[in-house]
């Protein structure tokens, strides 16, 4: 599981720090995470593929979290793109998307499917075999949901010295990475213990933003590996935290306590603020992993 | 007459190239013409004074000319912007900016007007007692508009040298810079010629960007001090050009020839050359005063 924080400040873009926007890659996915003006731009300059994009998720209409998606969504079809693309998103954005291609007088030579939002409760938004993802309904100004990521549990993997000696045949292979038992010709029953290993456990990342402290989303990001959670402002400004509707770095950090998560990953900061150090000192009075997210900062999990 | 260039390439933003906009400083004037993604960050890194813009111009409803629009009018409400600001684009800008801002549930601090524009005769859309904007119809493939900036003709300018040898109070100066005559209490009539110098040549700049070849602008732009045209292509590429509705240098040139125009600045450069230097050698076959616009690049007329 590999983040790439291409933006993590609040508010408007600057020459030095970027609106929110992250690529997830998982499972051979790429999934876009939120898409602020300049995102194309920041894909270029962290190198990743635009192409293999096919997902994109959108946690709420304020601008700095999608000023960028009709930008992208034009490239894509400057570049010639015929795969389908997908975008998860609050209600509204197919018609902001398309009333600017119909304006432009563009038409994507791709598909672009458009999955709108509305639900309160959490729900799936994506599956497939690998992984999983669903919504965090979250409390913000405006109708907002955060994205939980699940891997999910793998095959077993094959521990290939002993199938060898075994001489089990190619065509078996799918059969035990499933878990079962093999009969060799002679009748004896091979268990499926000596000829593999455990599957890689199924990691998850939960990415909370925007929104006020709020403890209803326990139960859904609970025990998750990574939470990416906002910390617009520190304590003390946190009536300003509350008026707006953010989280200071001690409220992100006791939602990760009381989630019982194994790392939390701070971000959308203030630019109010002389370094962004501080939020983490903040957070790590209530909760010992914590992780600063930066513009162009990858993490591996 | 001060230009600053902030994006002069065609298509999308790259890491270091940026989509159309650029400012023009005139009779303590900040125009903005056009606004492609990015373009509030370019403001902030050529340290042009954001609050300083009250008029904004674009062209047409391609992206790589207004995407950066709703970005930076949002920026304008967070800086808590009390100033009008104007727009003057073509019909639809309305529709897509206040789109945009009611899914956020925001609204601008100042007032927000747009002037949406659909005449295909040129029209004057801006004037002061300094300035006076006209729009150059243009043939893209979209309703398309440049934008022609003239100066007027300014006060005449106070010789104070003269005016104090004979005494003059203060309050006659306005009248003498109107171009009046004075009478002295002794009856001396003095000409208003000794007492003043020329006023300041008025300046004119044309922008021109995207169109196809086309004539009928040159009654419009003839003799302009400056004619920004756009050379999306080469002569090598002349058919592309065509059926993309865009220009070669030559055909940008063979225009800044036919206006009789001072200087011909090119941009909307196509990223598939090498080097823009070429652009500037194919249009002085036919034109001899030809400056090349460059992101960040900064001229004085």
């Amino acid at each position: 599981m590999k983040l790439t924080i291409l933006g993590c400040y609040a508010a408007t873009p600057r020459t030095i720090t970027n609106p929110t926007s992250q690529v997830l890659e998982i499972r051979n996915h790429m999934f876009l995470i939120d898409c602020g003006e300049g995102t194309q731009v920041q894909l270029r300059k962290n190198k990743l593929k635009f192409s293999k994009i096919n997902h994109i998720f959108i946690s709420h209409l304020h601008g700095d979290h999608f000023y960028g998606l009709v930008g992208l969504i034009s490239t894509f079809m400057l570049l010639n793109r015929k795969t389908d693309l997908h975008v998860y998103a609050p209600k509204g954005i197919k018609e902001i998307v398309l009333l600017q291609l119909r304006y432009s007088n563009s038409f994507t030579g791709y598909n672009l499917y458009f999955h709108e939002l509305t639900s309160k409760e959490s729900e799936v938004v994506y599956e497939d075999e690998k992984v999983l993802v669903k919504t965090i309904p979250l409390k913000h100004r405006i109708y907002t949901n955060g994205f939980l990521f699940e891997e999910k549990i793998g095959d077993r993997k094959l521990n290939i010295d002993e199938v060898h000696k075994y001489n089990i045949e190619t065509c078996y292979f799918q059969k035990i990475k499933n878990g079962k038992d093999i009969t060799l010709d002679d009748g004896t029953v091979v268990p499926n213990s000596e000829i593999t290993f455990d599957p890689i456990q199924p990691k998850s990342y939960a990415f909370c933003s925007d929104t006020m402290y709020d403890e209803t989303i326990i139960p859904i990001i609970a025990n998750c590996d990574v939470l990416y959670h906002e910390t617009t402002f520190l304590e003390s400004e946190a009536e300003k935290a509350k008026s707006t509707m953010h989280c200071t770095a001690k409220e992100a950090a006791t939602i990760a306590q009381k989630a019982t998560v194994k790392q939390l990953l701070l971000g959308h900061y203030s630019t109010r603020y002389a370094t962004i150090n501080l939020f983490q000192q903040e957070a790590e009075t209530i909760f010992p992993n914590v992780l600063l997210a930066d513009d162009g900062r990858v993490f591996e999990f």
